[in-house]
């Protein structure tokens, strides 16, 4: 039941990320009380999202502009590239504030299990800065999952001939976290990158 | 960081009911990765629905025409109506098949704390109904919380002058969870509502 325009809604929120059929069902009659202004500002927000956003070509970020922000900043460093598996890690470091280096993004994670190997990764043009020369360090900060594990392991090798520092963030115990709930895996990680306190 | 157009999207997705900054930030992200095509879809879906969905001038159920198709259908028992606070509660007991009767939605519950009196209700149309002598029995279907339990007493006395049946749907355990997790007051409206086996 329901008039067929309310399915045609559900069904399409459904297909969002994370949007099962019950928050799909939730968010689309609280869509009906809305002002029609509303509804038609928060369209016309998702199509400019997609027409105005694109791709940098030297680090595959998100961005209106080519080369992007970070690219083109005049006080990042450009000696340090952050390597990262998605542009969502590459937003997530920028919100710490930490970091003031470049990033490449790789736009995935090598999986032979879902059929992704290396050349479906953007890793040439990773290893095509490399040998511009500008590039002293390269942090691998793949996520750490197998997969993760797998990519890094696999960039490691290829930039051995490159002669450039390679690091990769520290595996640890998640800070707020309780020791006691801590995977074996992640355990025995936070004990190998144990430090003198 | 992040461009304005994304900055934007996620602002207006986290604005939906139940999608927190995370959920948003995921569901902009992944709607980058979609055909422009896709995302025009989502958004003319959403608009549509906004300019065909109208109230029920009888029972305030959403529609495509007026009256809605409950109202209209020839095979609904016109005599039973259920009073439901929100369209949503309407959607739900749709989905179980098992209802033939009509429906009547408040579109909210009495609750003097958020300033929602009877007459911010869709209840001086209920009783209008009711006079007009085709109903004989009121189904309360008031959800089981204290400003339901509050509008639904305020309902069945309005109704006692009209002399109408007046029933209102069981509280008690749901099925499949489990008795040793059930709250006090569950637990005591299911012994209360005991039947013989």
């Amino acid at each position: 039941m329901a008039t067929d325009a309310i399915n045609r809604l559900v069904a399409a929120l459904n297909r969002l990320p994370g949007i099962g059929a019950k928050s799909a069902r939730r968010i689309a009659l609280d869509m009906l009380t809305w002002d029609t202004d509303a509804v038609r500002e928060l369209s016309e927000v998702m199509i400019d999202v997609k027409t105005r956003v694109k791709r940098c070509s030297i680090c595959f970020n998100l961005t209106e502009g080519d080369p992007c922000e970070v690219c083109t900043h005049p006080r990042r460093d450009a000696s340090q590239v952050m390597v990262v598996d998605y542009v969502g890690d590459l937003l997530a470091v920028e919100r710490t504030g930490l970091y003031r280096g470049h990033y490449h993004v790789l736009d995935g994670r090598i999986s032979p299990l879902d059929g992704i190997s290396p050349e479906d990764l953007n890793i040439q043009g990773l290893l095509d800065r490399v040998r511009q020369g500008v590039i002293q360090e390269v942090i691998l900060a793949n996520g750490p999952t197998v997969e993760g594990d797998a990519t890094a392991q696999y960039l490691a090798q290829c930039l051995v001939p490159l002669k450039v520092k390679t690091t990769q963030v520290a595996r640890g115990l998640p800070v707020g976290s309780d020791l006691a709930l801590a995977d074996q895996v992640t355990l025995s990680r936070a004990l190998e990158g144990r430090r003198e306190y």
